[in-house]
């Protein structure tokens, strides 16, 4: 699926929560989710850590629907099959982090 | 592009580095990124807003590619058309959150 298409599946099934709800508590939610993927990252149990990995997914295309930001686009305008700090693929930078 | 496209991606441009630094790291840099994020909602500068929503999806693509989980897969076997809890669309879950 295109990450288009999916972030507009979020639309369909959440945006008239994630609307009412708002940026900050949406984005609230998100980091919540984050941290349950930590959690999952921990416990490496693989079920848990897909739940979570969709869920973060989620919550970031609601956060993108409720700023009205196109996540496709937005990731393909600086992701464009090249590193955006070398332009190069594989990436040239230095493992600085 | 589809969800698993951007992952392959990532992992064209990234995974040699992505891999030395591991799990643990590579998911401190996504809570970096979704810190990033909050203070670009803060700004509600649009050009911010997407390099930041970019930057969570890569790093988000980068931790699923160290720890072997397709990112589409998980995210359309939690979230097919329907709210996973309701089983609706639209999700006719209370607004809890």
């Amino acid at each position: 699926m295109h990450i288009k298409e999916f972030q507009r599946m979020m639309r369909q099934i959440y945006f008239h929560h994630d609307s009412r709800r708002g940026k900050a508590k949406t984005y609230a939610w998100l980091r919540e989710e984050i941290d349950e993927l930590g959690e999952a990252l921990e416990e490496n149990d693989k079920k848990a850590l897909e739940s979570e990995f969709a869920d973060v997914l989620a919550w970031l295309a609601s956060l993108a629907n409720v700023v009205n930001i196109d996540l496709e686009k937005a990731a393909l305008s600086k992701y464009d099959t090249k590193c955006p700090k070398c332009r190069k693929t594989p990436c040239a930078c230095p493992l600085s982090k």
